[in-house]
Order: structure tokens, then sequence, then C-alpha cells
């Protein structure tokens, strides 16, 4: 089959790669139909990883269910599915407690899978034609039959329930503000979560002119840094306070207001000064242990200055880590099909497979308006 | 002053009665600018309480601070405040968790206290000039100086928290199916609340084709019971399926379908069937421990033929109770400023306080589309 | 092999039939060491339910692991483990969210499955030598090799989650005072675990004066109901006031204090006056939805006749249905292993299998100190 | 009266001021019967914070009911009470959720207060003969009647409350395993209370042999982290596994093992590391935002570099800052009374009120067992 093949840094080809076979009863292999890059898929794209050539991409997948092992008890042939990004077993004792990006079975020796991911497990990529899911009853997730809402279900996968994720740890609740800090596909997402669960104010800071725009259509408030401090410009729009809840969708690649270079804390930093006392700070954005790219010696081990004695002075608390998933997919799917959702707004390219050299070359470069693209095998 | 005076069933009239006084430390005077009538006040109205002639009604009250005690810390002259209709001290076992309908203090021998209410205190209501809060600091909630918003702001004394309270006791989370039992003023709240919080479908019970047209204009999908059993006819909308959650907004005196007599365990008997396995029951809808007009000796006492054996296979859980408004008025208040709810869509009328007789009979007898009053005086 | 299999009313036998296979590749096929006989056999032994002679009894299973199926990915021979009695797939909507007791995959048409029990799904009990476990990945719990605890763990099946599970429903929570109803097996470790969670009363209403004993002996307070009032009882010991939290581990077999018949309804009437407004009740004593035995009309329906209007004006919430045993056995498990748990005091007698007919009669009659039988196969 | 007024650097004197007076209509004078010393003291006693001269210490205070301002409702003269060490209004938007100890009312500008305190407000302290207690019906808890539990109810002031918030913070459940790092006053408390929710392994960290051997008597247990790596020595004994729970009774004062020199991060360091993915950690340990005796330029500002990269990889969650002291001190006070809770075993002197500069210094020093001094006016 075709499939995207990782040649070296900022190089990826379109190759014949071999078929994906059952290698486990409770397997299926699904036809892919939609499978997005993730800004996440930059990261090893750019060579910032330890990811060696040769991996197959791709971690947010969707398609028909091609063939099934004999082991599964819930899937037939021609079932539309989406995948979570995490492949998890479903009965460790991680996964029994919901936190299915921590499984502990199927990438022994770490908390949590993913396809087509360095150092995430055995589990190719699905921007391909075909993909292996494990586990298969509890990694797939039915959908309707038919086409509709292909791009939005594609979302499923992974941007969106990370996004909610974030509004998830920040436990943000009706009638409370929030401030996201990126509008990203990541914090497009938590802004457009915190919106679905009732936040009277959604503030997203950002700097790029179209992503605020687009906040601004949603319903949030957009909050330009390149015009000065967020932090005083949401206290400002605030009635001079802070915000209830807040929610750090950028991660350890952050910049400063005013600068280019990369101050890995920045975020951070800014979330603890707007949040109030008793608040909480969900942080769905990315932080490492290990970054090759990191900006001085402590960056590099995922070693951060943090305000930590402010943020207890505030009793603030926080949560962290990738998203589980499977524990909101189910129910992200169903504000979809009632219509209640639609988060595919934010999607700006559907892309032959084979142009998927060029989708990633002006992904990485943000160009054309290239912010989420789904690649059509 | 002239006050809201209760002369018997079915029989109010607005009387000079004393102006009310600081009696202790912590209260305030509030000189009242809008009052409701309650769906419960009917129940006094209609003499189907112990209620003696002479009780002044109102426990829905908003206005402006007229006089302050010289305990009050953060009130005003001059503040526009509502209070919730829950008289509460803020300190005993039950308010310092939360539970400020529940309050040990205000009411000696019971757990909890009320404006212008039975058997809820020594505490004369607000369809007057003015009203006397006690432990003012803690129930009155300031607003933003002005008029605007006033309507939707009176709904945070009583009707808009208790609807949104049954989706608290409910657990209604994003993308779960509710099915709402009434679409009288709680109902109505209860599934406006439903939708902020994101869920993904609300099917809203009433037979009114007035109150189900309204809950379609908001986005709830409105199921009449005039029409057929609810329950199969939600069952035949859903899938086959029954719903995430139930919300019972009716209470004892609810009707069967196609009958007119009282059947006080209806609702409950249908949101047992119609609520999936695991799932969740709030129950905002007024039972009564003594009712004197119940159907039959066990409805007197408040006792109903629940279908238990049938909860407990289908291991769900309930929530009842009176709201506790101050754990909701706060957050649906700053939903109301920044333009995210607007509950006021149910008020019917405004009515100078002098016309209270003929709104009281208007209403009980839900003519001329009385649904919701609001008293000017 | 042989095995315990129900010949009819009051009547077992230990009879020959046949060995189970591995019939699915997620099975396992365990050598039970232990199976308990459980108050809810004796439904179907006393010929109250629907159970067609020739089930094979058992739901409280632990073995060593024989044979195990291609798809598992886990167990191997010789481990020890310990089955919930409740059959689960591991990946439907309800456990996913941790509602293992209402698996919608094992037992279709309904909502949980079990070994051994009348319309639990096709699972053959494990009073037996052997025992076929479906989705065995996530059914077995492992347990440390050897034979230490195996009382302790075999308790792990059912009875010690039970009780859990009702202080669970309940929210017991450190400081609470709680009452428990019915000290039995599952009222004892509901007592055991309120004790474990740090209540500080646990008062436990009984009758026979050696379960009373065993109560004071590991720190509740005994109250005997044949000796007045129970819920005046507790009051006079509490101050004058009710408690927190209500444990109902009795379920629909109640019977009146000074009554012999039974009053299915008589201890949620007690709970329902004892617990104090904004309490919780947790409510594992089993109630059924038809009862071919029931006292009179309704409940044979299952329809029991509440004090739904005391509920509600108390804003009582409550909580019922099947333990959801995965939920707790990995910690409870923990706890036994630590030494900080030893519920094998409720176990009065260890039996061989072949000694089953005898053990069942003995139990049902509640004679010779049959309080909780383990078979031996 | 006479009162421990702060001079100056290591000096503290026994003085005569004014005798406090009611200021305010809900204000009570309490006659004190107990009042600790805390660690927290210390950081004034020492000089390392803003405090000046003429402060009267004393935040964990305990007396009699003297005399009882005209607004407040629930306390007569003779009631003995504790007071929360935090001062609190009861009706903030922060009180009214539980977080009293962010009260935005009692010390404008800033989200807490406490007695005797720099920056915590205006409240004189209560080492000395009588205390003011401000909103005295919401800060001051009932005891029973007379002398007995003396020594344990004055812990609920604030040393077991607070060392309980890290097990609330850590939301500690039955059957965990718990790692605090500390063993004083603060780290003794939240092992004795995670064995109290019910953990099954509290590993207690720590270098004083009389602290680790009073943590092995409550159940816990010892890790000396003078005799080498704490993680890696709990690791050894939890079958190689790190743990689900983590609790940093330490705080910004930490020493690295086998150093004497401060390394503000370095439990959060180790905490990081033994927690699980997915797990938890409570943070009652102090760490500031401003520290004039910090390590270096960014300690100073209460900057420090902690394994953020780690900790997101890790998944894991955090809770910070001060007790919310009234939120648990009502049940901690009925576990003292049930006589399930004896937190006094911390205790090592009652000390006269004059002999208070002695016991400030060797309290100071940890010199002849002084590890928590009880001043008797």
């Amino acid at each position: 089959m075709r499939a995207v093949v990782y040649k070296g840094p900022f190089k990826v080809a379109v190759e014949q790669v071999p078929d994906p076979k059952i290698q486990h009863p409770n397997d299926v292999i699904v036809h892919i139909t939609s499978s997005c890059i993730c800004g996440s898929d930059l990261h090893m794209y750019e060579g910032r990883t330890a990811a060696q050539p040769g991996i197959v991409f791709g971690h947010e997948n969707m398609g028909i269910v091609e063939e099934v092992g004999p082991g599964v008890a819930t899937l037939r042939k021609g079932d539309r599915v989406v995948m979570p990004f995490n492949v998890a077993c479903g009965f460790c004792k991680n996964c029994e407690r919901g936190f299915t990006g921590f499984c502990l079975t199927v990438n022994p020796g770490f908390a949590g899978g993913a396809y087509g991911y360095v150092a995430m497990g055995p589990y190719t990529g699905g921007q391909a034609e075909y993909l292996r899911v494990p586990f298969a009853d509890f990694n797939a997730l039915k959908l309707p039959k038919g086409t509709e809402h292909e791009e939005d279900f594609a979302l499923l996968a992974d941007i969106f329930p990370t996004g909610y994720h974030g509004t998830e740890l920040a436990q943000v609740s009706p009638g409370e503000s929030v401030a996201v800090f990126g509008a990203g596909p990541v914090g497009a997402m938590a802004a457009y979560s915190a919106l679905i669960r009732g936040a009277a104010q959604v503030y997203v800071v950002d700097r790029v002119p179209e992503r605020l725009q687009k906040m601004k259509e949603i319903g949030a408030i957009p909050i330009d840094f390149s015009k000065g401090d967020p932090v005083q410009q949401i206290r400002n729009m605030h009635g001079g306070d802070g915000v209830d809840k807040g929610i750090d969708a950028v991660g350890y690649q952050a910049v400063e207001p005013g600068k280019e270079t990369e101050a890995p804390a920045t975020v951070l930093d800014a979330i603890v000064q707007i949040v109030n006392p008793t608040g909480i700070l969900g942080i769905p954005g990315l932080y490492v242990p290990t970054d090759p790219g990191g900006v001085d010696p402590h960056a590099k081990q995922g070693r951060l200055l943090i305000p930590f004695g402010k943020l207890f002075e505030k009793g603030l608390r926080l949560g962290t880590g990738q998203c589980n998933v499977k524990r909101y997919n189910r129910y992200l799917r169903d504000l979809i099909i009632a219509g209640r959702a639609k988060p595919s707004f934010i999607v700006s390219h559907n892309t032959p497979l084979n142009d998927a050299p060029t989708a990633y070359e002006k992904f990485d470069k943000r160009i054309e308006g290239y912010t989420k693209v789904i690649l059509k095998p």
C-alpha cells in the first residue's frame, strides 16, 4: 500500500510499504478514509525527536473496517470508525480507570502508546491506505454509516478531544471565565469546548490574525499578544480581575511577546499570573522530558523555571498530560451527530495522500493558510 | 408599605403592612424592584398547605439596598441585589458545605428557610415595597448598577437556579442525552441549563403547545405527552435507546397521560423507565411529606409507589431537594452579563404590585398566557 | 468435572458436568480453589426466581489459571486469580466508564452479566472444579502466588467490594457518622469499609447476636432492632441527631422490628428517617423488579411505598445497583496484601465441594453458625 | 494582657499589650487556653520574612468564649472553641465555595488572612491571654465542654487539617500507595491522615530518627533519606514500582540527601519521580513568591526549576496552597471525639506562656525533642 514515510528532517515521501495484517485475534484492519496531519507530527518532521527514517506517520485516523480478527466482538466489515490516537489495551490499571493515554500494556516500559509516533510503540501510522488497529473493540469508535460529518469525525481522533481535555483538566464549569493560551488547532478546540461547557468568557491569546478572527467568530474573545502583555490585556477587559481557569495549549515551544526565540515557560508564567487564587490550570500543550533543541541545558532535560511560589500562594491546582481520547470521543461524537458541535471549522485543507510532502512543507511553514490538513488516501 | 397578603384559599389582597426594620446588625432593607410569583406560591394560594391568612408572599426578590445594618461588611445603600429564595446563615454545618437550602440556623427545628413561605421561618415575603434580608452579606448577590437585564436577574432568585439544580443533581455533562419532564418555568430552565451545559439532546415532555413551542425555539426536542406515552416517543426518536439522564421538574401534582386526575408518582415512574442503566435522575420538582390534598392516604403522607426494583436493577442514582441557590447564582449571573444566557424568555408578564390579585388568579388558571409574572412594586 | 447443580427448590447436587473449554480467543480456564456461596444464591435455591434446574451455581470464584486462549495478553498458566462476579467486556459504553456491573455486551438485551446466575447470561458457575472466564484480561485480577490470604482474596469476588460499594454510593468520608442496616456478609463488609474509609461512628442494625458481636469487635456500634426502633436507638446514642450517611444492606426481604413478615420498604423507610438533610443513601441491598414471592401485588412488580416526600424535603440523594467489582477489587486486594484489611473475619466455614448440599441447607436455615461458606473443589 | 511579641530576628518576649476588644458586632473575645507554636512562626522568628517587631504571634488558637458581639448568632460565653488559623468572612466568592484560606474580604488586596502573621491582615495573634475572633460564627468551631482532648483539639487550628489537606489535594483513596516527604508536624499529620483514609502503604521520608520512629509506630513505613536516594528506597520496597500519590510536606526549605544547603525544588523533583503516571501530588508544604534568603536570584523570587517535561509525560496533576481549615476541622474534631483519631502524639511540650522565649529558641534549634509546643497562657 501507499503510506507517508519519514525520510529525515524536513522530508517525507509517499512510498509503497507492506500491507498491514491481522497479527492478533483482537485486531482489525481499517481502510483509511481520512488521516490528519498533527502539529506533533511536525516535531518528528523537523528532526526534533529521536525518530528514525522509515516511520510511517499518522495518528489521527478514521476509515472503514476492512478485516476483522477472530477475537473481535462488536465490529464488522464495513463499519465506519475513528480511532483515538492512543493505542490502549482496556484492562490495565490505568485503562480501567479511564487513563487510556497511559496504558501499561501496549508499549512495554512506558505508560502510553500511539500510532505512527516515535517511542510510542510498534504501531504503524495511518497516513496510508490501511491501518492495523489492536484491541479493536476498545480502540475503534463506531460512527454512523455514510460520509456525513467526515471532517468533524476525523477530528475525534485527537484534536477535538485534546482541546476538550484541557477544559476537563481545568474543570471548566458554566459561568466561569477562562483564558486559553494558543489558538492553533488544540487551543481553538479548547476554546470551543469551553464554550460548549457553558463558560461565560473565553479569552484566547495568539498573534496570528486569522486564528484570532476565527476565535471571535465562535464567540471567544481574541487577545493579540503581539500588541502587548496578554495578562494585562485580559485584566483590562475583565474588570481588573483575573480569570477562574486557564488552559495552556501552547506547550514548550512558546515564544515571549515581542520576541521570536523560544521561552519554554513563558505561557506557564502568564497563566499563573492571570488565573485567580483557587483556580485550576489545564495543560494539554506538550512539554517533554528531553528536548535536544532546548534553549538551555535545563530545557534540554525538560526542566523549566516555574513561578512555583506564586502558584502556591494562589493555591492553584493543575493537570497535565496527553489526552485520554476514549474518555471523551463518544460524547463529542454525539454532539456532532446532534448538530451541536461542528469542530471542522478549523480544517483548512483536504489533500490527496500523494500530495503529503507538499502539505507537510506548507503546514510546517504555516503558509497559504495551512492550519489543519486531512490526508485522503 | 404595600404588600401582597394571603387572605385565604384563592384570595390575596394588596394591603398596607408595617415597614420592615433592621432587627439584627447583619440585616439590610431592600427596596424591591421585581418580585416574581412562583408556582409554589400557588400551593399556598390554593389552600393546599397549612398557610394561615396574613402571610406576605414573595420569595423571588430583587431590588436596591435601602438601609444597612452595622454588622454588614460588603453592601452599601444603592447596591442592586438579588436574593436567593433560601434564607441561610452561611456558617452552619450545611451552609458551610454549600447546602444553603438546608440551613440549620435560620428556622430552628427545620433544615432550611425562605421568605414569605409557610413553615419556612419568620421571614416576610418580598411581594411588597421593602424586604428585610438577614445575614445580608451572605444572602444578597450584587448586580451591575442600572436596570439592564432586570427580568433575567429576577429569575436568579429561584427559577433559573432551580432548573439548573436539576441538571446538577443529574450531573448533566457535554454530549449526554437528557429527558426533562415538565416545561413549566422550572422545566424550561432545566432544559435551558442542560443545553448551556452542552447536552447533545434534550427531550422535554409537556402537553401545553405554547410551552413545547418555546422549548423547540431554544433547541430542545418537544414531546407532547397528550399524543402518547412519552417514554415510547423518546425511545422512538432516540434510536430505540433510553437517555443518559432524567430530570423531574413536575413533582407530586403530576397527571397521567390521557387523564386529569393526579398520579403523584407517574413522572418518577416514567423517568425510571426512560433513563438507561447507570444513569442519574435529578429531581427538583417538589414532593412533600404531608399533602392534605393527596389522592390517597399514602399520598397524604408523601408515600408514593416507586418502581424501586427497576431503579435498583438499572443501578440508577438520584438527587432531590430544594435548590441551594447560592451555589449557582453567581455563575448564572455572569452568564447573563456575558450575554450567554437569557432566561427571561419565560417571563410572560410584568405587572404592577397593585394588580397582584388578578395576576394570581390568571396565573393559577393558566389563562391568557400567564406563565411567569413579575410584580413591580 | 464435578459441579454444584441446581435441581429445584431447596435442592442442589454435586454432579458430573462437561469440562469448560476455551470458546473464544480471550477466554481462560481457571482451576477453582475457592468458590463462596452467596446470599443471592439462596434466592435461586429457595425457588424465588425463574432459575430452572440444571444451572451450575457459583459467582464468587478464585483459582489458578489452567489454560489460556490465544487472544489473552497478560495471563499465564499458573497465575492465581480472583474473578468479579460480574462478567464484563471492558469496552462498551458502560464498562469504559467503570460500570462493569452493567456491561452491554455479555448478556444481550440486558445490562450486566454474571457467572452461574439466572438471567445473567450463558456463564456457567464456579462451584465446580473449573470455570471458563471470558474477556479474561479484563475479568481476572491477579493475586500473589501461593496460598496466603486465600479466604480474604476469595471475598474480593463479591462480598467485600459489594459492601464497599455501599460506602462508595453513600460517599462515606472521614469523620462522618454512618448507619448500616443489616450485619449479614454485605452489611458487615459495608461497616468494615466505612471504618476503613475513616468514618467516625458506624452504627450497624441487626438482631442476630453473633453478628452484632462481630460488629462490635471491628469497632462499629451494634444496634439490636429486636430491642426497639433502631432509628430512635441511633438518635439516642448520637446526641439526638441523625447521621450523615446511610447504607441499606438488607434489600427487599426486610422484616419489620418485632414482626416476622416481610416488609420490603421498611429499611428504606428507616434510612430516610435516620439520615440527616443533605445526606446520601447507599443501597447495595438487592431490590428486584419482579418478585413472585412479594407480599402484595405491588411488591411482586418491585413497586414499593417509599416516603418520597420526606426524602425530598431532606434533599437526600441515593445510589443503587449491583456492585461494579472491578472498580474496587484491585485496591481492596492491595489493602489485604498490606495487612490493612482482613475481611475473612466473616467466613464461617470452608467446606469440600462434595458437601455443598449440606452447606446450602444449613446456610439457608442460618443454623450452626453458617454465615459465609467457601466451597473447596 | 500578656502576649508573645516579636522583637527582631531570633528574639521574642512576653510583654503586656492592650486587651483585645469587640470591634465589630460579629466579633467574639476568646480566653486562650492553648496556642501552639507553628513551624511557620519560625519563618518570622528567623527574620526570613518582612515581619516587623511588635507583631503578636500565634495562629493556632483555642480557648473559651469570654465576650460575644451583638451580631453573633450561635456562640455563648463559656463555649469552648478552636479557631482555624485562617481568618475568613464566610460569604465571598472563595469562602462560599469552601476556599476559606483565600478569603477576599478580610485582608484587602490579598486572598487570605490569618492571626498573628506578617501580611495576613490586622489580626493579632493568640499566643496571649485573649484573642479577638472576627466573623466569629464562621471562624470558631465549638468543642465539647471540659478539658478532655485539649491537645488533640488544639491541633485542629492548623497542623492536623493542614496535613489532612495534603491527602485531600492528592485525593488519597483506600488501597492506594502514598509517599509523604517530611515527617515534621505537617508530614506526620499527612501520613496519619493517609492512614485514616485507608491508604495501603504510606512511605514517609525524613532523616530524624525520632520522627521516623514515630511514623513506624502509627503504621507508616519510614524512609531515611540520609541512607540513600529516597526514590530508589521506596521503589525497592514497593516491588520496583512507584506509588499512586505523593505529598510534599517539606516546602521550599528542602535540603538534598547528603547535603546541608537548601535545594528548594529537590522534594518536588523526587515526588515527580516516585509518583506513577496518572498520579496526583498534594503540596501542603510552603512555597513563597519572595524569599530574601533564597539560594539564588530565581529562588528569591520563588521561581524553581521543576521537571515539568517529566511531570507532563506522566500526566500528573497537582494541588497546592494553604489549608482551608474550616473544610475539614468539623470532621476531624468528630474523629477525635469518637476516639478514632489522636493526633496529639506529635505534641512534645506544654509550656507556660511566660516561657515562650525559651520554647521558641529550642524549637528553632530542634533540640531537646522540641517538635510541637503548646503554650498555655
